[in-house]
């Protein structure tokens, strides 16, 4: 689905960036708050095509044959194989280097040669005093030969461009059929030129023959190149026979030169040939080298995910588009791939009560309009589909959740219609309208701990519920007012690892814990267990049925009792002559009562329970896996993993379906009414309960904020990170006065309670993330920005409002809940290049210790208290800055951004080694993982 | 436990190799045969350690820390996490070689010093004219300062090897405590040689101060290098203060210089300043270039697994040692890891009758000796047991396949007898004893297929098979009596992918197959299912049961019976009164008779079985990716991931142990004696048959004659290949002839078909395996050679006879066989570069046809002729040369021998265009599978 997001050069701004992204370093670069603000700085130089023509078949059959081609990375061609190489890092022998130097310093240079048509050109450059008429004339037409393509038509297979070369007349300077068809024209942006470097062997030359011609005005040079594009630069390199292909590697080094950034800004500017040659030089001056002996030069390097800054390479062009203070923003974000957290005007107090949120409703206003335009886009549309699949599969899974935690006060239907309404409301209202809001973990096990205390109390639950809701909103207000938001520069890296790390330890735990249980639900019938057998009783006709009704009611359908009667051994003493061996249901429907230990077992469902959560967990890893393979086009990949979890859950169900066991099923209403029987959706004010428990019910809404401010805001910092380059900015204060009245409302209706959820909202910004599709070779589509609006969260939770009406045949299992495990974040071993190893345990010991403590508090009685101890994990962080020093943390964790300013020892700080420019460590080393928002959805 | 196959120097082998391998590409060269013809060619340079000590702290406080060291790879300090960086290739910028160049050019160079100490080699360093003598006496002072190492000592933490750098006096010339427990002196061979670049900017010179020294002995120099080792170079460049790190870069090129081989084989023969210049210049010509704009030229790249050949770089040393043809067979080798059969002189036809089983004996014979004290290593025996439980997994396995697709006829214990007698006569007898005698899956398909055959024409079966056991060991005698084994030859690539294709098929089909029948054992009990109920019958005092039991005897145990009486709905009609619910197997002892459609059903065995199957299977797949994985050091990885199959069974047992589930188990005897009862261990030779039918043998026993012959040579040619270095040669007739023999002799005592089993003998020569332990950081282990001899296999079978004994407590499930799978290959990409994906695809699908055509054939009532067919592959492949070039077929396959002899266009062959030096296209693009036996156990 997410293919749409790719973008062809609608407007500027994709060509611009792509422009920019190839200066600058490309999807790696931080965000560059100047995407936007073309015509401002120089005109930019358009994209250089390069292609090496080869003349090959010496002496035989003299045929011009293109061997290799590079935008960014070479593609060579494979002869044997008829197809292109993957696209790869050149390597070059420094001897070619050197040789194409003394050759271009002897040869014929022509800067802005005014040529118009491959005739001129040839005839311009074979105008060298060396030649003989004669030579001249054999050399004229074989450059105008037509040489060799090997072109990849869009959607047919691969042809040569001409597979029988033919001597070029004045009226075929046209392009071919095939080269107008190209798939790699598409790929390349409007504007783009070609160079071509021409390179060969040639027996009757006597000497070496180059030539390098800059043409005025680029012209296409009839069907020299494979893509008809407008040629700039033209390059002959011919000498008599050698040993090796040394004319190829020359040609390739010219190739490599010219695809070179810096030096193609150099020689777009040369003015004579000492220019070329400086250019060439200053080129030679940065080239990495590896030892022969440990390195095979023919092996091919794919191309580095991250392509090193060519800022400091071009002082003139984007040094000053760029302002100071943006680069070392850009040079902070880069060094973790994670925000600074610098205050942004978002987050500046302004010392005014509702300052904050006065100032967001300010800002967000003058986008509102836009918020529903930039929504007209087809990728919205698969957005709206991918992210309401999410939705439904996370509302039925915690409707499943909520209702086993309560009792079955509260259930799917009412996860459905608060899903709906709340997300309905805040994706109208809220500062940051990509948030889907959803019910989360924490906030579930507070619930379940709040109605756990409510029946051990024997308190009206929802009432008192309703109380906490009412008191919590009060305390959120409160927050707002006093623009409480601004600590969220207190939650770095620390704090959301430990929180993200419990909500998976708790869903984890319960997984498991639910699927053991249904061993004592079912249980598995083994060789000498007791209970065995049932068969079917009929009312006796003489009354003995209605005598033993009489004697033993209570024990009627217990199988305690018919173990009893197994221990008899003999169903002679109980007098019962009338049975069958009807199963219970049958036996039922027929008048009959069964009896005996096995009627109430239900063979095979433990194991096949088992056997359908391995399934479907499996199967969902499995598919998750896919995107990283190297089997099925990109697309087919991407969807398969993106819906993993879904397709798995339709595989569970189909095998359950198909098999037609009684597994246990989610149980959803079939009627629009609450869960609850007998109550109404507004939930009366106190029930049953005293009139001060409304006030006691303050303390447990206290613990409730904290946690609700912590999940709110740690979700709102992650979306609102630079790295994903949101223009309309953020609103934290508005997100979070808009949660505290969804708090009111869903309390008073007795629905679930809603914050912004992390992994769902990333995947709604993923889905409509704007890319690049004019991609060079070998190089990753850059990253635009995302399609910030209101509309396809509006869409999908309307949708979702819809759904309620479909709940009936939704009948999904319980298992879904495993397939809520987060992924794990990767190591990143980039730190451990800073920081001793002993203080990385340290560091992880710590965290651990903390989730240990959490999770231990969350086990005890006293696990009411635990959205303390979430605040504790901000106090803890606190702490730790007497233990480690500022270097340590701003690599294991981030440095709190006040302490950062107010740092004595600046100097130490590892982003001052990155100001020389002959730093080892560059900032590429710590790649981002900015606009690869890689997180898996539900 | 293959750990222990590293050697430490045993012999001058390891040591020999280690440099011939340092200088000869290491691993991945082809197999050199001269590995131990040691002592005719030159004598070998020792292996050089070279370390960087950086001057750092300028201008407070000097001192030396060793920032960098190189032996192939080079290792970099990071000064903040404390530790050494992983291995990598060293990249340089290119200016920093060319000052390094004029700086040389202009400084000292004493080739050949004479100083004893570091004292007299600083004096003599020192004695430069531009230096007052006050300059000079700082400058000793500041270079006899104790530089601090990074020292990782043997099994304890890293600590640095001077924490207060202090002035060293003359008697501190001894090594450190630190320097002597280096962990790194041990990786290092005998004779290894130091060489110390000392770099650094010092404010008090004036100018550059660059030294180069070569000693004439080496001599330990103190503390100056982290290994105690004798130094033979020492580098120093010194300068005034530079913008960047200039000097610390030209010290990381100087030793980068001196760890490239040619550099260093030039240096150590150069007589002067020229002879050094010159040897850099011939570095420079050989550098590779990676453009500034596309590389990052801070990331490390990791030690590639293969390296460049060094012989056409070192012209004297080794190119005398390899002759022409060895190295021709090398690379022909090389070029896809497989050997060209290139006919042997085991496969020379001499032309007389059993002259090739003549001359394999006599070639054997002159080993036997040290075929068993070759093995007196403890490596051999961890081999023993490692094999010990893979025979006896696969004969446990075997015996339950054999003993279902016989109906009895044998079964485990004559599976463990058989493999035990052939077994152990084969390693005794075999031309190749590293060889390890199995049942394989085509032999007992068709052993499967010869009891259906007797089964459908009432046979009497072992008679039968005697005669056709009889019969085979005929054709095999001939076939060994006409040196047929030379046939060998035509068997490529393609008859072994699709005869092991076929194995892989019948495995996974049958175990599936076998799988899903278990629910027809043991039927799920859906919902609505009529099978209900189970209750226990008592003989009535009155006579009610023997009445019961008079009339219906034959239904007496019977479902049906009691599917009957559920359908009547009531158990009264029966008139059975004395009944209670007791479980089945209670009520038989009772007295009782279950009664009921449940008696006979066991819930929860069917999913439990298929919940087993899965988790053994994937538990074992993923115990095989832990080998891959970054966890757990290596040594855990190898043996957990050899293991495998073994600890899933395990895993798979302990789980049905401890539910205790009545799962079916494989059936052990309890006393040695035949399976079938009432037979002799001889087999009579015509039992109930016709007397005919032992010359009627002869047709099916010429079908798998064929089929032993095939299995058995394609076996011996993987096992035979060169990349393994098998010294003392094959031995292709008289192993026929041993499996010749052994038919008879297991026919007569009916016992399993034996033959070489490629999976479990590749298992064996892995658990052989020497390997060079002396390894430069970053250099994996090299390959010498394969533990040849008797011993191993020998003790494996004696062990596997005993364990007869310990049969009956051997009740493993029937599940293992899925673990039989074998490892399907990694596609090998590097044939795209050279034949069109069209005809790559029309090769595979030409395979998968003959792979279907045999499926089929297998399936149809023809099955028995199915090594016929197989027989087929071999002429498909040679008709497959009208369809495809020599050159596509040298890619995609393997050329026959004499086609590949009497080409008339050798010019063609994708051979000739490696010769050139200047070719694109190296060796080592073909990466050999040679040296890593890379084959899954069982």
């Amino acid at each position: 689905m997410k293919p749409q997001g790719q973008e062809e050069f609608d407007g500027h701004t994709a060509y611009d960036n792509m422009l920019t992204g190839e200066l600058d370093s490309g999807p790696c670069s931080g965000p560059s708050p100047d995407t936007d603000s073309q015509g401002q700085g120089v005109p930019k130089d358009p994209l250089l095509f390069i292609q090496l023509n080869e003349l090959l078949g010496w002496p035989q059959v003299l045929e011009w044959r293109e061997t290799g081609r590079w935008v960014l990375f070479e593609e060579k061609l494979e002869v044997g194989g008829g197809r292109w190489s993957a696209p790869h890092v050149p390597t070059l022998a420094l001897p070619s280097l050197q040789k194409l130097r003394s050759l271009l310093a002897e040869g014929l240079v022509l800067l802005d040669c005014p040529a118009q048509s491959l005739l001129e050109l040839v005839e311009q450059v074979t105008r060298v005093e060396s030649l003989s008429p004669e030579l001249r004339g054999q050399l004229q037409s074989l450059l105008l030969q037509r040489p060799q393509h090997l072109i990849r038509t869009t959607g047919t297979r691969p042809c040569w461009g001409s597979a029988h070369p033919r001597e070029s007349s004045h009226d075929e300077e046209a392009p071919l059929k095939e080269q107008r068809q190209n798939a790699l024209r598409h790929k390349l942006p409007p504007g783009a030129e070609a160079g071509a470097v021409l390179a060969g062997e040639l027996g009757f030359l006597a000497q070496p023959l180059g030539a390098f011609v800059r043409l005025q005005d680029p012209v296409v040079l009839g069907s020299l190149t494979e893509v008809p594009l407008p040629s700039r630069f033209f390059c002959l390199l011919l000498g008599p026979p050698t040993l090796g292909r040394s004319y190829h590697e020359m040609g390739r080094a010219m190739a490599v030169l010219l695809s070179d950034p810096q030096f193609q800004w150099s020689v777009r500017r040369a003015s004579n040939l000492y220019d070329l040659l400086a250019a060439l030089d200053a080129f030679l001056e940065e080239v990495t080298v590896l030892p022969p002996g440990r390195w095979d030069p023919t092996s091919r390097i794919p191309p580095p995910k991250c392509l090193p800054s060519q800022h400091k390479r071009l002082p003139l062009q984007t040094q000053e588009v760029k302002g100071p203070s943006a680069q070392r923003r850009a040079r902070a974000e880069d060094r973790h791939g994670h925000p600074q957290h610098t205050p942004s005007p978002e987050l500046q107090r302004t010392g005014r009560l509702f300052g904050g949120l006065v100032q967001d409703v300010r800002r967000k206003a003058s986008w509102y309009p836009s918020d529903f335009l930039d929504a007209l886009h087809p990728q919205c549309f698969s957005a709206v589909l991918y992210i309401y699949l999410a939705t439904i599969t996370n509302a039925i899974t915690f409707g499943g959740l909520l209702g086993e935690a309560t009792d079955g006060a509260q259930g799917v239907l009412e996860s459905f219609l608060g899903t709906a309404v709340a997300g309905a409301a805040f994706c109208l209202m809220a500062g940051q309208p990509l948030t889907i809001l959803s019910s989360t973990g924490p906030v579930l096990v507070f619930e379940r701990l709040l109605f756990n205390f409510s029946r051990d109390y024997s308190l009206d639950y929802l009432p008192f519920r309703l109380w906490v809701g009412i008191w919590v909103a009060t305390f959120c207000l409160v927050l707002v007012a006093t623009e409480a938001s601004v600590l969220v520069r207190y939650f770095t890296r620390f704090t959301e690892e430990g929180f993200c790390a419990l909500i998976s330890l708790i869903f984890i735990y319960d997984a498991v814990g639910k699927m053991l249980s249904l061993t004592r639900a079912y249980p598995i019938q083994r060789p000498g267990s007791p209970a065995y057998g049932c068969f079917c009783q009929y009312p006796d006709p003489g009354g003995n049925e209605s005598q033993w009704t009489r004697t033993k009611p209570e024990d009627r359908d217990d199988i305690l009792s018919m173990d009893l009667i197994a221990d008899h051994h003999s169903l002679q003493d109980l007098g019962l002559v009338n049975a069958s061996l009807l199963p219970p249901p049958e036996c039922v429907r027929q008048g009959g009562h069964p009896r005996g230990p096995s009627c109430h077992t239900v063979p095979d469902i433990a194991f096949f329970s088992l056997l359908l959560f391995l399934t479907s967990f499996l199967f969902a890893m499995a598919l998750k896996h896919v995107k990283t393979s190297r089997f099925f086009p990109s697309v087919v990949r991407k969807v398969l993993s993106d819906f993993s979890s879904v397709l798995a859950i339709l595989l569970g169900c189909g095998l359950d379906a198909f098999l037609g066991l009684a597994t246990p099923k989610l149980m959803v209403p079939r009627e629009f009414k609450p869960t609850l029987p007998g109550r109404d959706w507004l939930v009366s004010s106190f029930g049953t309960n005293p009139w001060w428990l409304s006030v006691a019910a303050a303390l447990p809404a206290l613990l409730l904020s904290i946690l609700i401010f912590m999940d709110q805001q740690i979700t709102a910092v992650i979306l609102n990170r630079a790295e994903y380059r949101l223009r309309k900015g953020a609103g934290f204060h508005l997100d979070f006065f808009c949660v505290a009245l969804l708090m009111l409302l869903t309390s008073a209706l007795g629905l679930p309670w809603y914050v912004s959820a992390t992994v769902i909202s990333l995947a709604h910004m993923d889905s409509l993330r704007r890319e690049s599709r004019a991609c060079a070779p070998g190089e990753p589509p850059s990253f635009l920005g995302i399609r910030e609006q209101r509309l396809t969260g509006l869409v999908v939770f309307i949708l979702t409002g819809i759904s309620i009406f479909l709940a009936p045949i939704l009948k999904f299992t319980k298992r879904v809940q495993l397939l809520l495990m987060p992924a794990k974040h990767q190591p990143d071993l980039l730190l451990l290049r800073h920081v001793p190893l002993s203080r990385v345990h340290l560091f992880t010991a710590i965290q651990l210790a903390c989730l240990g403590l959490l999770w231990i508090v969350k086990s005890t009685p006293a696990a009411i208290i635990f959205p303390i101890m979430l605040l504790g994990l901000v106090g803890v962080r606190k702490a730790l800055e007497w233990v480690f020093s500022p270097q340590e943390l701003l690599w294991l964790d981030e440095l709190m951004p006040e302490k950062e300013r107010s740092t004595p020892e600046k100097g130490l700080e590892p982003e001052c080694s990155f100001s020389g420019s002959e730093s080892e460590e560059s900032e590429l080393m710590y790649q981002p993982k900015a606009p690869e928002i890689n997180i898996s959805v539900n």
